[in-house]
């Protein structure tokens, strides 16, 4: 189960990657979001051997503590310090694979997707929020919490750009400048409404791309696969391969980014499906 | 061996962490100073079983490429193109094993150190220039090529701080605010020479703040230890803690960041040993 802050998708499936049934509904409260996800979970045709869950967070994913499983400092109405975990294991009975939705979309990605055989890569999803995940070293991205890579500081243009940002925490970094809610902020009208010539699109790529440098500094990915509601418009893609090419100004000496990059930077070949089938692929195992 | 942008250091020691022999020379040229390494080997009182370089970078980390061993697009003087590798290998006959310096120093570390039993940290030096390595789920980070992490872009302060920045690629780019000789371009004298109540060591520690706050967000390291020349001056540890923490907010939910400061940014607990003895670890073997 794909668990987002916006939506829930349940969904079955196998470790080929094929889905059968599926459900969405949208996050409401805990006990009703939660309860509907245990009646699909109650309601299948097929036998369940195990659940993934990819969830919103920040969630705990250390095993030692006795907070393994739930969402903990979620600014989510409602949702903070959710046993998200225990509630869908002590109703199934079922062994359950947690991990952030970021992480889950990018198994899903090495497993079926643009990241095949890539043993260090990078996921980013850029809508409500900017999340990201993805493998070091051929493994899930984890540590001491786990990444919270919208949270990252870029500089502000503040010649183009008085938005002050909306992050709650942090103000302007990438996820207060870039995310759909800074958008509509910003421009006083949703993402989706605004023309691919309107400013907001080379503001939006010119943020992406400087986070984008920054990570490429510091994880050295062999592809960056960009998904989420704002990716949705694909003019976005030329704009931030061009911009994040100026900025590393040919300092990474691989072709892979100065010969390639619209290899290198690029749209999830499992489309809105990654959340899902990543999830899947948690249940089936990160080796398997 | 710790082949430095200004000085290499040869030594030899073992398993355990012990130095034998040891000799420092600058860099000079490249025939000059591999020289003066081939020598060193060529003068030992102890057998040599195999030999490890941690080395300035760019280089090349990837064994099927033509380059592997290769110090690449460096900017230094004569350098570029440099087979540092295989001159080591040809003269000594030994197994030679090749990383770049910092992942060299956060080997060490994590044998030695202060990253004992850590499988995610962060290993940054910060001197002549900004570099940065360290472990992801237990393992050297590599990549693509390899972190290049004093290039990461951070917000300017350009109330406090009109110098443009110093790096020849980017400007302003953390390296490019932070490293020594920004310091000294800016202030108009060495660092060394600034008092503890300059203004120069708050505006350092705010930019290296935002730097490791973008890197805790990015990679979750469970702990970052700072050396290099310009973390000399130990005064910028609480300052960079203080600031560190304010930038983050209480968004990570961790006691090692909410709690303990000042178990999680350190200095190297090998000091300037690090350098070379994680060379040693690396002849040793990343799984040694």
């Amino acid at each position: 189960m794909e668990c987002g802050g916006t939506k829930f998708v349940c969904a079955t499936g196998d470790e080929t990657g094929r889905l059968f049934e599926r459900k969405e509904f949208p996050a409401t409260t805990p006990v009703e979001t939660i309860g509907r996800a245990l009646e699909f979970f109650g309601g299948l045709a097929h036998p369940l051997e195990a659940i993934g869950i990819g969830s919103f967070g920040p969630v705990d994913l250390d095993p030692a503590s006795p907070k393994f499983g739930y969402i903990t400092s979620t600014p989510k109405d409602g949702w903070r310090d959710t046993d998200l975990m225990g509630a869908v294991r002590r109703a199934t009975g079922r062994p359950v694979a947690f991990d952030t939705d970021v992480n889950a979309a990018a198994l899903g990605e090495a497993r079926w997707g643009a990241a095949q055989g890539l043993d260090t890569f990078l996921y980013l999803t850029i809508g409500t929020g900017v999340g990201g995940g993805g493998m070091a070293n051929s493994r899930l991205m984890h540590g001491l919490v786990h990444p919270e890579m919208g949270h990252i500081r870029v500089p502000h243009d503040w010649g183009a750009d008085g938005f002050a940002g909306g992050c709650p925490f942090h103000g302007d970094c990438l996820e207060g400048l870039v995310a759909g809610p800074a958008i509509e902020a910003r421009w006083g009208q949703r993402g989706e409404t605004l023309p691919p010539e309107h400013a907001a699109w080379d503001l939006e790529a010119h943020y992406i791309a400087l986070g984008l440098a920054t990570w490429i500094c510091t994880l050295s990915p062999r592809r960056i696969i960009l998904g989420g509601g704002v990716m949705r418009q694909a003019h976005l893609f030329p704009r931030i391969r061009k911009e994040a090419l100026a900025l590393l100004n040919g300092y990474i000496q691989a072709p892979e980014i100065l010969e390639r990059m619209e290899e290198y930077i690029v749209a999830p070949a499992l489309g809105g499906d990654a959340g899902v089938l990543g999830a899947i692929a948690l249940a089936v195992g990160e080796g398997g």
